[in-house]
């Protein structure tokens, strides 16, 4: 990291996650290694495995893998089907794709419901398919809640409606990985069966912990699993967390980082921290919108509090339009994948972030779009500042601090 | 520092100093002390004495004391001056004024200028008091460089210019504390005699070190100094630091933090360091006159690089606005002092931070004028978008680590 | 991690692995995050995949997983077999075991050599089970390194031999996950085809970090492997890494921990290091015979100078030891895992550490014995010191740092 | 500090201070800077003020400055005193030589009593010479709590009785710099009227902070002191303090390490602190013992439980042997200092250490004395073992992490 010239202040991280971690977060994981089958270690893991149940909204065990949130997607899947089982999956995106690919080459039969990514999974689509499926040979609903190539948010609830309503007994798989801690969630409430979720994202940790919340119908169907399985046993991991300890060897610093970082969110107050990720959101596609460039989620319903996918204008390439930003401004903007690439950029407004960052970083997006050449008009930061200054008039977005 | 609700996000620090410290200048502190007699600490000690010299533009030693920078002026007087000596010092504001103060405290007879804190020191009034100073009584000029409580900066080369045309031979002190290292100082070609400084402004760390750079004159009076000292003494210093060693216990974790400090700097480099300061100066000048609001300075000629000092309109109270300001958005605006108190806020825009950081900052202002209901026009962010949009064309600009 | 009173100084954590982790590594992984599909992150991964090759003395590719080493075991079956193989596999203790384990739980057929924990992998009896595989079925051997357990060290390169002698063409596994970096290991010409390792260990990081060297015939028989994969996919992982990038996200801040402690290890020299483990495991084993109680390990041919397994007289509880030990010294011993459980303790004597940590150590040992009323002789320090000090007059020893 | 090779593992660092920091201390003083004018600061700042008078057992206020501890001695003087006042001090060592030597600078006129190093301050010759005082032109008492270079403690309560007894009405200074946190003290009990202290040693801290904790006594001289001052003035600090702030920028981080050190040593109990401090000095005396060698302090009245100064046999360089310890076993022994130079190292047993790291120390030494060649008979460490084994059995003597 050194040697090389560094740019003056803070480095601005606008992507969809990694997120910039708060320091009391990154002190927390710099602190000595402690024995991992001691009883100082037993404590903390018995602590964490009990506090991280609040942002799943679960009473169910969560658990805790030392891999990044892609391992969740795996360990979901070959802990409770088997090879040949059929899921349905909705492509919301890029990362919808990835996790298609991976049941794909796991072996199971996904059934892709394809889609133009402008637009969260449609309920209305999934109940269609799951309809048509009488035999109940799709064994698994994959949804991703929060999908961090397009900037779309999927309605949970509404998808848990529909297979009640079909009295459909497939499975319900969310990844979470950009929306936990973010976007309310409900494992319990709303009958989820596997959420997954990373450290790098809401969680305000450096990745390198994958989760999976589970219910009492997931663990059930664990055991009639026909997949071979090791480091992703769900068995062996409930087993050995019962008394505070793990497996294999966990990734001790970052529990310790977990430790303050849900401590943090507990003191913000989740509804604070949904309602400041819903306001960011705003303010950005405000912002967006004033400078007469296109969001590329196309329905409300189905906008993300926590990045914004914004298409440029044909011909303009959107990683050329990044590194501009980059060197002029020392802000890192999210790339366009796939089938967007060159074509969107992302402005990430989640996790450890508030209001002056945000304006901070969409003042980077103006003066760069001004550097690139980039048509547009001039206010999309002014927007932004007369709305946030609006809310800030509303008494329950006070910061926890200043009560 | 815990159990207390945190606000999310970065603390936007926009106090004139202490300023936000750059991560690896704070990991550098929180490393294991070492031993300060044993060869490790004498080779940082050696290096690090070296290095120092760059931001004086000194080929003289400078002295580093455990100490505030309030040490250092107090350093600068008992060691070159005897109890009773005259000195001449300029009201640029309360810390020209609490530096006056000092001296009178420890004996001395200081002569004050006084003036309406909305210039810096004027070369003009310097030359006629100088002037009529026939006997040479007057064995000191002290000016402050960088006046943060009023937001002025003094021009130091031409006051240099009046002594060398009056051939005056007073000693000659600079107080940098707010300057050194965000705008151009040269110890050694403007012949400066004492320039004093401290660590937590522009050298971008805690408080705690307190510097004295020196020329071969001051050395030559401090050996004729009546003052009784020995903390402060310079001759101990000399002969230890020769050594790479202290007379007394060096504050060994800020050295580690000096020596990144300064490489940091020079990794940058001076000259777009202050670039970067007098860019953010006017950026924030601005937004003050796109605001409607008055910027304490009132000749352009003394402008502040590193702190701008804003006047509300009559009755309206600064530190009230203040208050609005840290509890919404979580940004520290200094405080008025002394005869402006209530009257104005100040805006630091110094040491380790960059455009995008400033107009997050300048936001905060913006929506704080809204939320405290003080008269004002909108555009403030925008005019400073408009600007260093404008400068960032500028080849110059570009950030160092971009190169 | 507060509220709770702390034992003052350093917590002796003389465990295995994980290891004391260096304060510089501690402090690169308390960094802000970065972008992981930006340059400046490209950059830092592009070095660190190849700098990552030293250790493990390859010229070939080394992945990394965001996982536990226990991850690194599956990945290397996954990849280059396919179910029902035959792989052989040696009892040499608890993680032989439990890789065995692994193996049949992913599908594999396991050859099991089952020995007494007492030695390590016995070139001789491999010798014998591959003579009699004259159909090759057995596709694999499985070897661990250093066996963490027991405190055996595998005589990797005779293992080797015999596969050349028999023109056996079974790939061969090593588990390095308690030897890479702290015991001479040379993954090219000793003809290992997949060399597992961890991060907590000889790395000096925290535990997160999996990895596998590859030699070109596992590449060959990863394009040919029967097992499903997705997390652990070599071909991904391969084609990402060629430009700097991961599949998925990658866990950054251990990156920036491993780029340090590289460069650690490399300042103090690869022989260097290797020739401290086997000085401290050879002082630990003289203090062991001081007191009278027996290594668990028999065969001096085996000796780890990583880990010494200590049998206590019968009818004593090496837990309660451990415990008396723990509360009294601070100091963290190793249990005795599976069939030794309770009967052996374990003293690390490996990575970040020095002759006066590990006689802090045994002295703590020393002491327990006493406290727990353990029949013993004294003067098992008095035997370490006698050794280390001779050592220490040979000048190959000086510390890198002295130099 | 880059680039150097790095011994490995953690160094001993076993000067009598600046001592070894705790971990949770270190990455309390890396944490962002806030404003020193804030609210937040504020109630830091109330806090810690506060809490800051349990070490020294006071209910008056304690005034921080930032500055060593030689500072603090400055600062006591320049507050009460007036010049040409005659003080008393005793010769305990190097440091009350220093002070001595200080107050001369300043214009005092110190009267010493002169010793050989080898016993604390003489209650008896104190007596003697306050008594010949019948004009009370002594104004002050002097008297270093523990010599630092000589490694002796002084019976400060004994003194206090002197002056009762004697109805002397001379201010009662005591130098606490090396004593404070580790040695029981009681400024309103032993009726002190300045305790001097600094951050480096018992406090667990980096210097940089000097403190004076004042009686009534104290405060009311200080209104008729004659000494020019400034920085040091204790009317502007008590009367920022009372408010939460100080009349010149505070070494902030510093402040937030303090407030961390505090709690550590509230949670262990100033109690078993100092019963910790006593054991490690008797185990360290009786090693010297039985190496043969000569502890400097020659009267166990003033043996001191924070350092040890030992004697070599007359022709061996203390300074040779320490440089030997380093290069060989990367431990800091003390130097010999003044008139004790090159013929004694100092051992440092205090601040945040355990029985583990003080035998390997002491491991250090031992060793040390073989390669210099330094005649000597072995079992020192053995000794010191027997002693710590032995009071490890006295219950009281538990950690307090273990209750």
């Amino acid at each position: 990291m050194s040697n090389k010239p560094r740019s003056p202040g803070r480095h601005f991280l606008q992507i969809p996650g990694p997120t910039p971690i708060p320091d009391p977060v990154l002190r927390a994981i710099d602190q000595p290694v402690i024995d991992h089958r001691g009883p100082a270690f037993q404590k903390l893991s018995k602590r964490v495995l009990e506090k991280v149940k609040a942002p799943f909204k679960t009473k169910n065990p969560v658990i805790i893998f030392p891999s990044s949130g892609t391992g969740g997607w795996e360990a979901a899947l070959v802990n409770t089907l088997s090879p040949g089982d059929k899921v349905l999956m909705f492509e919301t995106g890029q990362f919808a794709s990835l996790w298609n690919t991976m049941a794909k080459s796991l072996g199971l039969k996904p059934e892709f419901i394809e889609s133009d990514w402008r637009i969260g999974a449609d309920p209305a689509q999934i109940k269609e398919r799951l309809k048509a499926d009488k035999n109940h040979e799709i064994k698994a609903v994959c949804v991703v809640h929060n999908e961090t190539a397009s900037g779309t948010t999927s309605p949970l609830q509404e998808i848990r409606q529909v297979l009640d309503e079909l009295k459909h007994p497939a499975l319900y798989f969310v990844d979470a990985v950009s929306s936990l801690a973010s976007i309310d969630l409900r494992h319990d409430e709303w009958g989820i069966d596997v959420t997954i979720a990373g450290s790098q994202k809401g969680l305000m940790l450096p990745a390198g912990l994958g989760f999976n919340a589970i219910s009492q119908k997931a663990l059930e169907a664990s055991k009639k699993s026909g997949f071979a399985k090791s480091y992703w046993s769900w068995a062996d991991m409930l087993a050995n967390n019962a008394n505070g300890f793990f497996p294999y060897t966990p990734a001790t610093n970052l529990l310790y980082g977990l430790d303050v970082a849900l401590d943090l969110l507990e003191q913000e107050g989740y509804d604070r921290v949904f309602a400041r990720h819903r306001r960011h959101g705003e303010a950005t596609r405000r912002a967006v919108v004033a400078w007469g460039l296109e969001v590329l989620c196309k329905d409300p319903k189905y906008y993300s509090p926590v990045v914004t996918s914004v298409l440029l204008p044909p011909g303009h390439d959107a990683d050329a339009f990044r590194a501009i930003a980059l060197e002029n401004f020392d802000i890192s903007l999210g790339t366009g994948l796939g089938r967007v690439a060159g074509k969107v950029f992302r402005i990430g407004h989640l996790a450890d972030t508030n209001d002056l960052t945000i304006l901070g970083a969409l003042s980077g997006v103006e003066m760069s779009l001004e550097l690139a050449g980039i048509p547009h008009k001039k206010g999309g930061v002014q927007a932004a500042i007369n709305y946030l200054a609006e809310q800030a008039k509303n008494p329950s977005h006070k910061l926890a601090a200043a009560e």
